[in-house]
């Protein structure tokens, strides 16, 4: 039986960069079409980056699918989150009825809702519960690695497996959520060591805590870096020692959509952190991320600076479970229908032909296409 | 007959404030809901203005349409405009053909369509377009008033005519567009003169234009204040003097919305402009502006912090139509799914009896609502 080192090897050089030529194609169309240059902003670059990701210049995401993974975070138990450890289980199953955040965004913004078990600590009797428990949750990152190395890739392995299913069942986009209390800490934890950052500097108070608990979680998180070393150029062990389930999963996510070419949406703080583990195992997944919402947690920046990537919108959301991409999904739907659907200069009769003034009270009527020549 | 003036105090005098008892059972039920306090962030407000608009907590505008008032500005005869003036009639027939970016996001949101001719400079033979042509395009403001006071009350009028009519036809929300070249120029003379602003501070470059043009742009416009002597005290006067059709007929539509109890969607320069200039005439609009996308123009910044809006996203769009509107009716859709369909934390389950941490492998199964208590 292949490795579980060999399989994320070659998952990872399964990705391939863009399609620049599509790219330039796309980049073509956006001129042509009938505004002046650049007037659609960031919907005429998104396009641009779509068409990269699928090698069409016309696209079409309204079947995607938003992958929650959900697992305990054996930190916890340091008193380093506002929420009791259980609400991962409740929300987690809440998520399969429609009835968290990001469910009921998922439904209104047509956006197929997977929730996956990949370490909750408790048995799940709701059978719309994927169930790819790898462990009851993680162990305590202030007193030990969070979990092996063999559980590391196959929680990797396992986010990979799950887009690859959504993509086999029709999604043509993907994003990325979780649930999983704790997991601002070891996204902190991980985000420092990925990138040198000081603790201080990717911590924040996640879904609110009181500034004795914010002193508490840096000192966690300082003691799981010194205690358990991970080592910064092998993101699979940093996060085996200071990540979680969750995070691991996540990362072979983004790593999967890529690898199937289709684009994968980033929420917040936890989701852009996964987003950098797997651009750090392999960085031509850049070219397959698109952003959403800008997080409030401090680290958010910072890895969204390292991706190269700016949030398309700010509402001022820190939900998490993925929250923000049904929204990021409306648009990538926008777009598209920029791209798709807009006349060209020749198709809306706005040319040279149209220059001449026009006298008061002139009848004037557009070209219809395959009438000829524009007016 | 009742006179202009008669009927513009009375639109005014229908205006409502916005319903304060509805808004505060809102901000209870976003406390109710399952999620850590304000952590849906401006989706919880949003849902918490909405409700006072329609003096419901549960709403649903997927029912909605974009208003979209095109006229011709005499002022293009100064070469202000990168366009030429026939621009403007061809899209607006192209945005009844459903080939303009306003009509493409239009189309992919769920939003009606509805293209008013109030001033364009040609007959128009397209029966898709609205016909209320006040006349065939304004006089050069550089050279005297853009159309009388008659002319400016009637073409408010036919915009809140056109706010009734698409409420009378089912819309649950609006949005408020243009299509008019020269615009850019008529909009920060008509800001200028309401805020005193000076005119570099609140005039840009339009869809693009050169250095040279742009210096023409900023002596017209002040050509046009010091000629016409607008009295910022009274809006009619500043937009019969240095507006136009499409201004004035768009800052009726907010009059229109607001009597109407519907929220009123601001797209970018122009629309913010006859916004102001609707809560010039009638502060009590304020309550129905939801805002869309921060707009490139210079004076954009300035009239959102006069009317208190914050926009809700910034994709870098300055193509104007009413193109921001689809996509800040998606976020409308997106505060209203939350409020509407997130379980509270009694329905999640996650309250007191949910607080003791669970252990390792228990079974777990939330609250099914009927079955009676929370886990």
């Amino acid at each position: 039986m292949e490795s579980l080192e060999n399989e994320l090897a070659r998952l990872i050089s399964s990705i391939r960069p863009a399609d620049r030529e599509a790219m330039e194609r796309a980049e073509k169309r956006q001129a042509e079409l009938a505004k002046p240059p650049g007037s659609l902003g960031r919907l005429e670059r998104l396009s641009v980056k779509l068409a990269g990701i699928t090698g069409e210049v016309h696209n079409d995401f309204r079947n995607r699918a938003l992958l929650v993974f959900c697992a305990d975070n054996g930190v916890t138990e340091e008193g380093v989150a506002s929420a009791p450890r259980s609400v991962t289980l409740a929300q987690t199953i809440n998520l399969t009825r429609g009835k968290t955040g990001a469910a009921v965004l998922s439904r209104a913004f047509g956006c197929r809702l997977l929730v996956c078990d990949v370490g909750v600590a408790a048995r799940i009797r709701e059978p719309a519960v994927i169930d790819r428990k790898i462990a009851f949750g993680t162990k305590n990152i202030a007193k030990g690695p969070a979990m092996t190395r063999d559980e590391a890739l196959r929680a990797i392995l396992t986010g990979a497996d799950l887009a690859d299913q959504a993509v086999r069942e029709g999604a043509r986009a993907l994003g990325v959520g979780e649930m999983g209390i704790g997991n601002t800490t070891t996204s902190s934890a991980v985000l420092s060591v990925l990138t040198g950052a000081s603790i201080r500097d990717v911590t924040g108070r996640g879904a609110g805590i009181t500034d004795e608990a914010y002193r508490k979680k840096l000192r966690v998180i300082e003691q799981a870096v010194s205690l358990n070393r991970p080592d910064p150029a092998d993101p699979a062990d940093v996060l085996a020692k200071v990540g979680g389930f969750d995070l691991a999963a996540m990362t072979g996510a983004f790593l999967g959509a890529a690898s199937n070419r289709v684009p994968a949406v980033v929420d917040g703080f936890i989701s852009i952190v996964a987003a950098l583990s797997a651009a750090r195992l392999c960085p031509t997944v850049r070219d397959y991320l698109i952003p959403s919402h800008a997080s409030y947690e401090i680290g958010y920046r910072l890895a969204a600076e390292e991706l190269g990537l700016e949030p398309l919108f700010d509402l001022q959301m820190r939900l998490g479970e993925g929250s923000g991409v049904p929204i990021a999904m409306s648009m990538i739907d926008a777009a598209c229908t920029v791209i798709n659907d807009m006349a060209t200069f020749d198709e809306a009769g706005i040319d040279d032909g149209y220059l001449d003034p026009i006298r008061e009270g002139d009848a004037f009527s557009v070209n219809r296409g395959e009438e000829g020549e524009n007016g």
